[in-house]
């Protein structure tokens, strides 16, 4: 059965490849940035996908909260480690964050599920 | 000489003073929650204060940015670390975060220059 | 025939549930902390269910306005009052939130109608 | 086919007659002043519209956004200065922005499909 | 001795007499539509005030929390009544409202004062 | 006399130096990409500079308005057409955006008196 994370994945790889396909420099510099921005440097990319998926978080972006998760699951952080960023992000950001913890750890319980299925 | 951080520092407690004065018990509890929010727990402390310090960074708050470097720089994060995390910050928050940028790097020159006068 | 109204609901309820599983002590506490803060103090609870209701308009969260308006009708507000309390929330946060404008008065009529259908 | 941006359309259409209906004043003057501040003025309105869709895109409204579009496309902007806006738009918001930026090149691509038909 | 808030009232009314000499109709409408969404309505005035303050609180702007506080103390809130609302600021918009929450108890403090010394 | 706007100059310049010298590659770029966003394009130089005041109006970063103010008045746009720009962000982001439009008028008005002066 497809889950709605599926669907992001697959829209998000759609409209990605249409962004190259536009090939407006900026833009296309800017998501080199992007992805630079979580290698390995001072601080490992581990850390810095809990970074991204902290920052995600309490601006309130599902969509960038499942592309950090999915990256934080693959980097090895667990479930209790996942869950205490988002208690950061949650008494930073407040109640209006709640929403997207909802999301976030429906989107932790789909990519765990995935993970057993394999 | 009296830094701008040492002005925030004093308002800070003068003001965190005063609304302990208040007695509010919500407000009291909240206060709890955040700053049990960044004990040892799944993630450890110094961890968390780095999450605390990019959640303030997006959030474009000065005074959030101040209050986590101090406590990052306590934590025992380097100089090459805090910039790796300000860099998610930034690519994150976009350059309406440069602003805050040049202020957290304002702050951690302070706060070296405080350890050196030690 | 089922709402969005419902929907959301339905998967709050079961979202909530999953969280309380988690067990995340702070994440307790943070809900605990956000049930109590509607409740009668120094304002009473009716009140504060309107500040929660402008709150959740301005930082535009669909899924936060749905859940302050369903207090705000048990609540006794009625149309007009709850009109007045968007009308501020639209000033005070310009024509970004007339998207959620549009959905407020969609749910407002969806809790009258089920009212109705009692 | 009905599209995202044909359902858009429609329930903007609804609800904002449903709106029209609550006749309170405030609100219907906002609307107002919502439409006349894109009108022809110190600026023309083509630039104005292309201000409504940058600002929309950093405030991340996805249906600010496609209002927006509509009458960017209508105003005679081409594709390419449509996505030069919107690389400004990303910059000053940052990675945040890119899941609205999905949006907004799959809505461009909608309505130029839309036109081809006609 | 002049405090922040005399400060703040008197560049709000210069700045505001300037803004009025640019003569925008635009702008000048959105200032008649602002103070109007205060005004007696299905709310009192009294009640919107407190909407305005929490409003104002949760998206993080110390000049409008000043401005509301103002009108909150002159339409007959008390200190436990603010203090209240405050909190339910807090709890929907997080520990990155405590600078602000800091802020408007000085406000609260020299309004009171300012009282006193009448 | 030194104005607010010279103020912001000096440490603008002083704070960008000191970033170049942390010489971070990730920190580097994003600067680069900022400074290429609003060169001649599909899009002129003149009206990208007017997208980026707009943007940073509606998000509320007083710096942000200084320094896109000093480029639009640099790049010819007049105070009539720099106070419709302003128009649109006020009636997008609402009244809260009200006090960085009292900061851009007296920052347009210094650089207006700053070319009097030459």
């Amino acid at each position: 059965m497809s889950t709605k994370l599926d669907e992001f994945r697959t829209y998000r790889t759609r409209m990605n490849n249409r962004i190259g396909q536009i090939d407006h420099l900026g833009i296309k510099r800017f998501f080199n940035l992007d992805t630079n921005a979580y290698k390995d440097g001072a601080l490992d990319g581990k850390t810095k996908e809990l970074l991204g998926l902290v920052a995600s978080t309490v601006l309130r972006c599902n969509d960038c909260v499942d592309y950090h998760l999915i990256q934080c699951v693959d980097a090895g952080w667990n479930d209790g480690e996942l869950f205490d960023a988002l208690n950061v992000a949650l008494v930073v950001g407040g109640s209006i964050v709640i929403p997207h913890l909802r999301h976030a750890v429906e989107t932790i319980d789909t990519l765990r599920s995935e993970h057993k299925g394999k």
